[in-house]
């Protein structure tokens, strides 16, 4: 039996590290083998270059060094422990992947199809089986992370609010142009109510 | 007045770094402002990066993964010091740049273009003025290497000869398909000979 990639995404607050673990709890639940992973990061390589990326001030990185170094944390994610996982007949449960980097360098003026071409570089364009884009208004999800991590802690949370409404606009604009992969999901509902879509979300995928 | 870019190039071992800083001394003692600077690093981010690449073992990048690192690491490089530095009127003069990475990358099977289409991505395509490729036969370069190392201390000097051969063939053919800004350099020579030939390759550059 192959496995299958699924991807969560979404601004800072929005849910996804707890969605992550709920819907590995509850496709664990039904004897499927789950792997859950982050990015940026998820493999040796690719938690160093997380360190790069989230330390220092905003302005550390250029946009494109950005999207160059997230662009090769992933390539060594996807070969090193995502599609061997996948061959393994294991379920992906990504938090983030490749439409963050769209949405947040996409905000800082990256054009997509330039981050689609480093994604085919390094990844050989593998894309998730199914993403769930958790959506929040800006105000949800900034409480949200303030109530956990209390001030701004890393180079991303940092920006401004145009930036995460741009960030938003990506998102939405991903999920509305990829309909058959991208799902969005209300996620100012409760959290086993966004659990409960995203398993509704898979029914075609589910054995 | 802007100034120049120069890159020196070639395998380990070629006198690339006290070339660089010979070629340095000349340039000044004509009165130009010089900034001797290498790949990869160069920069605070590019030598965080450079640390991820040069450590670990030789298969702790894919060939993938690892042009990426170059490109993001030259990004940054090209970004907050090499163009400034032009822009301002100095000769920068580079140990190792783009054309290492299409001669080591390349002898690992990543295509020429693509690493010019990263390339283009991360530094607009920056190419130097002038480019010195310090030819050595393999033995001689081991044995200068090994003379001032020990053995080999970082994940490219020690790939096997087949890699280095390839690596050399590479710049070979770099400096056949480019002979305007590439300049082949025989530096089995004498230290002051390379140098001169430097100057030489200078002549319609110079003030």
């Amino acid at each position: 039996m192959i496995g299958r990639f699924i991807s969560l995404e979404g601004g800072e607050g929005a849910g996804k590290s707890t969605q992550a673990a709920a819907l590995a709890a509850a496709l664990e639940a039904r004897g499927l083998p789950v792997l859950v992973t982050r990015e940026p990061g998820g493999s040796e390589g690719a938690e160093a270059i997380r360190q790069l990326l989230m330390q220092g001030d905003v302005a550390r990185w250029s946009a494109h060094a950005e999207a160059l170094l997230f662009a090769a944390a992933r390539a060594d994610h996807v070969e090193k422990r995502i599609r061997p996982a996948i061959a393994a007949g294991t379920w992906v449960i990504c938090d983030r992947y490749l439409d963050s980097t769209r949405a947040y360098q996409g905000a800082q003026g990256i054009d997509d199809a330039a981050i689609l071409a480093l994604h085919g570089f390094g990844s050989k364009g593998l894309l998730p089986d199914r993403t769930f884009f958790l959506a929040l208004p800006r105000a949800a999800g900034q409480q949200r992370t303030r109530a956990r991590d209390g001030a701004a802690n890393d180079r991303f949370e940092a920006r401004d609010a145009p930036f995460h409404d741009a960030v938003a606009a990506g998102f939405e604009a991903i999920a509305t142009n990829e309909p058959d992969r991208v799902r969005r999901i209300d996620a100012a509902r409760s959290a086993p109510e966004v659990t409960q879509a995203m398993l509704d979300g898979l029914a075609d995928l589910l054995p």
